[in-house]
């Protein structure tokens, strides 16, 4: 993965092969980001996308196994149990302009993906909400 | 519905249960927001989407009574006739990863929808435009 | 096409019956900008889509004649061989709520298409990647 800074805004293009949730998560550790929005596209050989099931908890995923569009991806990094956390979903495109997506795993690039983010100095946690078992932000203000 | 906001932007947090729509709308009446830009994701229990007929000039809308995953969702804020507007528009992800979509008219949170915003201290007021029936953002400059 | 600056920021509307690309690159070019990300929704009366081929390292053009919501728009603008690129992805949606899409190759605006754009100062360059005939962006950072 290579990146580029411009002040509180990164632009990161992740090289073809590469599994994205272990570099963004590593890279994400390494520039001490407690806070910040992401906003994507490129084309993967494979993604791991999931779907929660708001009768179980529980999240379904599913393994695709196919050269697809990366058409849009919007994700946060929040800061979950001391460690850089990140929430992305992503629509995915096949060769018939179809699209599938859903809560994004992680994928396998191919031959490219560009990811651009805008961090904030501030970190924003985030802590279990038992009724539906899911880590939710933990902001300050109400309204 | 909780935020946070860092400078001109803001992350804000829908609970499960909030309509969308009145509590975002509220929100940005409370915080005078003349001109905004928004990205979120997250997942709901029901959503209206709307889709615009070229032909009658009128929004056809869609009532989806099931939980979706809110896999895109882009919009920005205006001023309308005096009160903040929103242009929203939204993916939706089914059970399968099929998707569905398009213009954003409410949707009930389950559990969890995050939105942020970019402010400008500006206020881009929207027009109504006869040809099309529809109010347009009125910009100073051509080109 | 009209806009409006925000210091670094940038709100552009296309008219109705206006094409995309030429549009966008035009002004791209007269306010010299070597790097800017973009999100943007809209509707279109047509719209040119891609898929690139990954064993083919062909673009498979398809040419969607109707009336198309413009769900998502995500993109970016670097530099390539001296004039400025842009790399878009679109989901666009039918009047049953289905949603096709992938590489935005060009639309005609029908009757609004909003695009924002966040420009930094520097620029950033575009290299062919032999091993896929993908302009890469040339990012300086490893990691």
């Amino acid at each position: 993965m290579r990146s580029q800074r411009f002040g509180d805004r990164y632009q990161l293009r992740f090289e073809s092969g590469e599994l994205v949730a272990e570099s963004l998560l590593g890279w994400l550790k390494a520039n001490e980001i407690g806070y910040a929005t992401m906003t994507g596209l490129g084309a993967v050989s494979g993604a791991t996308v999931s779907y929660w099931n708001a009768e179980t908890h529980q999240y379904e995923t599913h393994e695709l196994r196919e050269q697809l569009e990366v058409v849009s991806l919007i994700g946060n990094v929040t800061v979950k149990e001391g460690a850089p956390f990140t929430h992305i979903h992503v629509t995915l495109g096949r060769r018939d302009l179809s699209i599938v997506g859903g809560h994004f795993n992680d994928a396998t690039v191919h031959p490219n993906l560009e990811i651009w983010l805008q961090r904030e100095s501030e970190t924003v946690e985030r802590l279990l909400d038992e009724s539906s078992g899911i880590f939710l932000m933990h902001l300050p203000e109400d309204g």
